[in-house]
């Protein structure tokens, strides 16, 4: 199985969402990420899904490198599911998603704060320029398609 | 129809998702911001998409409050789909995907850059410590349930 669903979109956007966009992927994820959940049976608890789609979701991640499958560590006959770097660094998808939610779909309040483990700040994402470290605004992003065309021309 | 899939999940990042977790409703958001586009047909063209995928994905939007239909400012007989703020402010999770895909899921190098428009450089997204100013890796970010604990005794 290949993500297939984005073929006709040349945009890193899409491509991600072809490896992380079915239902519960990033909420499996975000568990491996913030509840340190590395096993099957502590996954279906925490998310109430089947057993079918939590296989075909874990068994995918392996495939697509965000996750290895090896021997709990405490070796017992259980399996872990431990994020790859490939798979941790879905981390600021995560947060931008839960920062959006928090503003918009938590009308009693964020369930949740993501803190800076070393001095308990909430954390916050920035969009910044690498040019000239300015704070970029939402309206101060620009899709720029050259970059590809140019690198086509120089490979063609 | 309401978001149901992660009802479960407390927590804002699942939130988010039961409104813009949908197959393409978040390829549609970034052609709206990136691409500026506004009107069905053309979204249909640029997405290649079904007329009733598209239709029920952005009747969701205009009534989740991510868009507004209005007449279109050309005073033509067509409708547009113009971004709230609640959908701008998507772009967050919008770059942090590209970023991702552009790392992990574009074998032949970024097929779009995105740029900060004053100065042309390129865009990076920070997660910044909001006490200590410091930026924080991945490693460094706890999730603290505690907050809504605490909230919900106080209002309870």
């Amino acid at each position: 199985m290949l993500g297939r669903t984005y073929e006709t979109q040349n945009c890193s956007a899409a491509r991600a969402l072809e490896i992380v966009g079915e239902r519960w992927s990033l909420v499996i994820i975000r568990h491996a990420l913030f509840r340190d959940i590395t096993r099957f049976g502590d996954f279906q608890r925490c998310l109430g899904i089947s057993r079918n789609i939590l296989t075909a979701r874990l068994d995918w991640f392996v495939e697509q490198g965000l996750m290895v499958r090896q021997p709990h560590v405490d070796g017992s006959a259980y399996q872990e599911y431990v994020l790859t770097d490939k798979g941790r660094e879905l981390q600021p998808v995560i947060v931008a998603l839960t920062h959006w939610g928090d503003r918009w779909a938590a009308p009693d309040g964020p369930p949740v704060v993501l803190r800076h483990a070393e001095c308990g700040g909430q954390v916050r994402q920035h969009t910044v320029c690498d040019d000239c470290g300015e704070q970029v605004t939402i309206d101060a992003v620009e899709a720029d398609p050259t970059a590809h065309r140019s690198d086509t021309a120089t490979h063609g």
